[in-house]
């Protein structure tokens, strides 16, 4: 392990937390609010950014390991230093609370200890929301496309930092790929802003908003979230929005650069599109007698079958209220989650694909054992390995799940909040099922023990597990030496 | 698909099961009950298997597919036809009511429709456990011991009925073995029967709840289930062996012949009991103050931790009342289940030993690269196509489990009853936490579609997925010839 380009490396991403934090100490200073939270986070991080900042590592490559173990310390790094402003401000609780609420925020979950909002200073808010928008698209391909030259192999990180089985490389160069990406995000954020401005939204209500949809994070300004605003056509502008963030970004550059068959050909995007199509269909007939017109039901149902799959975790209804298959339906799409490549969570379109595709592979081969059968996607064979990854990394998930829910599950609230909240938190999503953690609950009455594991799940949700294992095994060390 | 041979060894099977009826019809003679449910019952199976049993298969060879299919078809017969004492005897509602009865009997899952037991027949309460005994070790394995002229290769028959990945052959001849099985069963059967009367249980009674243990069923003659008899010496004899019939009889086989250094290293063995003895000593923390005494607290953990994770289901009190953390052990067990090659239910222990190992060399792989490790079990490496078809196993049960919960939704209960009432019957347990299908409900206030969806639940989860879906795959039926 390359210790020193690591930590190096984690100085630097310190540096854009601070410059990112800057942005919310100036809406602090516009509503007149104290800016002492914002100004310990940004010195504390300059503090310890500094001496990392003087290390000289020996050699400035990546390697696999490397990428995995930097991203997650990395990760929770950050959301350390996120979590002061809210210790500051004092409205959190205790330290535990804030951590949770930022590492809520970078890893878009939206899960939130807080009971009440609205009162809460503006500059606070806005850092809470901005958090969503960072965490998205990952701090490190940002740094890759502020810092192109923060270390050779740097693809290495940002693997490890983008979420899903394949990482198609838009452009040879990575520092490229990054800036594009970021291109497209930002584009898609001021197209968002400018909507929700058209739609009536007040234009701090429209930025944060927005933060929230464009990280499929879920932090909302308003106590009743979405609801709160009552406003037809600012939920329709979410929905529309909220679906293309959950979209691989690879198919919006086959889109700008004229790829239209490949983009509209994409099978991951046929299957998120096919998933969203059937779920608003089965729920709308589930839910109809509750609404009375097709109108409500459908406005519902879209709002929050978008919002769930893309694991955003808005909500426009307490869909607790629905009825069981509707509660098991959206419980499903927050275990699918997102197509791979988006800023949502979950365990992505394309890994569930790659399951289905092979246990048909299976079965197939089991009737017909002397046929060859190759799993294929996009018209492309999959790799073997790919699909023993894929597998493990849906054992790796439900194991974690399980564990974090026998966890949690020393709290004894009711069956469902606790296997629920635990999914909630590790596909980052944000609103759970049942009375406690539902969409018009919060996280505040979990032990501070289960917020922890909740952090932790949502962070591992986020970096899709494998950067957390390999921080903390013991035999990824072996051989790392700091005076190197 | 040799549909003759399948279709006359159907014939075959149902004269054994009208032959097994005879028992419960001299059982309701000697309490001087009606017999007519039963020869009507017998009638029929006669009626039906004559002219199967004309039949004269041009080939007398059992492909894989045949075993599978015919798995099966016969055990769904099978289960139609042993529904019909239930029905005739009248107290048991609709059709699809004593099929559910009927199938949970000879799946050994134990799931009721019955509200109140005690009143019935003997006879009848004689047949309903008497499938628990005939379904735990399989009516095609006992086929096999009785005519071992059935075919060729009838191996895949009997690899297709028993559980489990692993189907390690006891002896060279396939009928021996079955016939070894047998013994072993019959002669832990009649151990118990003869504890239980020591233990101060009436012969009837210890004769039904014998059959319920060795099959790992869980139908008892009491409306309260073994807390009925409020007897700790049968409790502690009922645990003892509900914990011997979930373990691999190959280990009992091993024992007999005097390889008891193999047997006590039989690494499924030591998972197992690991398993129980770590369910026990949490769930024991978690509810002693429940019950005061260490005493009590150790008789409920052991007694229904046993029963639950060898899939028998019994109860000895309501641990549906039990804290959160226990209740989500118990249903973790109810997912794992008992060993390879008992009659116990579940996943298996040896299949989630092979996923756990298969996660942890993939990590390992992916941490340091360039090792080869091979994934290994009792000191013999685990082909990779056996720890791909677990892992597509486990996948396809979760899958069907999936799809069993969105149509048993529609019932609308709530969240735990619609998602623990089908891993219960999936796994082939019984009863599932909540108020309706709990340990001290049933399931009568189902749909008759959910009973449907959870009757072939049962099935598909006593015969391992792969028959049902080779009976139900079109293609594996390309080239069948009636006329061969």
């Amino acid at each position: 392990m390359n210790i020193k380009l690591i930590l190096k490396t984690l100085g630097k991403i310190l540096l854009i937390e601070a410059g990112y934090m800057l942005i919310s100490l100036l809406v602090s200073v516009f509503y007149g609010e104290s800016v002492l939270p914002f100004l310990i986070a940004i010195a504390g991080m300059l503090l310890f950014a500094l001496p990392l900042m003087l290390l000289r590592p020996s050699k400035t490559i990546f390697s696999a390991r490397d990428g995995l173990a930097g991203v997650a310390l990395i990760w929770i790094t950050m959301s350390l230093f996120g979590a002061i402003p809210f210790y500051i401000d004092g409205n959190f609780g205790t330290f535990i609370d804030c951590f949770f609420e930022s590492a809520s925020g970078f890893t878009t979950t939206g899960a939130s200890i807080l009971t009440e909002i609205e009162s809460l200073p503006r500059g606070i808010l806005f850092w809470r929301s901005s958090t969503h928008w960072l965490g998205g698209m990952g701090i490190l391909v940002l740094a890759l496309a502020l810092f192109p030259s923060i270390g050779e192999r740097a693809q290495n990180l940002m693997a490890a930092e983008s979420p899903g089985p394949t990482s198609e490389k838009l452009t040879a160069r990575i520092s490229t790929s990054s800036k594009i990406l970021y291109l497209i995000y930002t584009a898609l954020t001021l197209a968002e802003i400018l909507c929700l401005l058209v739609a009536g939204l007040p234009l701090y209500d429209s930025i944060v908003t927005t933060f929230a949809t464009a990280g499929t994070g879920g932090f909302s300004v308003m106590n009743a979230s979405i609801a709160g605003y009552n406003n037809l056509a600012a939920e329709i502008v979410i929905t529309v929005f909220t679906m293309l963030f959950g979209i691989n970004f690879t198919v919006f550059f086959m889109l700008i650069t004229g790829q239209f068959v490949r983009a509209f050909k994409n099978s991951e995007l046929v299957f998120y599109l096919s998933t969203i199509a059937t779920a608003i269909t089965l729920i709308s007939i589930n839910i109809y007698s509750m609404y009375g017109s097709l109108g409500q039901t459908l406005r519902h149902a879209s709002f929050n079958v978008v919002t769930i799959v893309t694991t955003t975790g808005f909500s426009s209804t307490d869909f607790n209220q629905w009825p069981q298959l509707s509660r098991i339906i959206l419980v499903l799409l927050m275990i699918v989650g997102a197509c791979a490549g988006s800023t949502g969570g979950g365990l992505k379109c394309s890994r569930v694909m790659i399951l289905c595709k092979a246990v048909v592979r299976e079965i197939r081969r089991m009737i017909t054992p002397k046929r060859v059968s190759i799993v294929k996607m996009d018209g492309k064979p999959i790799l073997e390995t790919t699909i023993a990854n894929t597998a493990v990394f849906a054992t790796l998930y439900a194991t974690i799940s399980i564990g974090a829910m026998l966890i949690v599950a020393l709290d004894n609230f009711d069956f469902t909040t606790t296997i629920v909240s635990v999914l909630a938190c590790i596909g980052n999503i944000g609103p759970a099922l049942g009375p406690v953690a539902g969409p018009t609950g919060n996280y505040a009455d979990f032990s501070q023990l289960s917020k922890i594991v909740l952090s932790l799940c949502m962070l591992i949700g986020r970096l899709e597990i494998f950067p957390m294992i390999v921080l903390l095994y013991p035999k990824a060390w072996k051989g790392t030496n700091f005076k190197r």
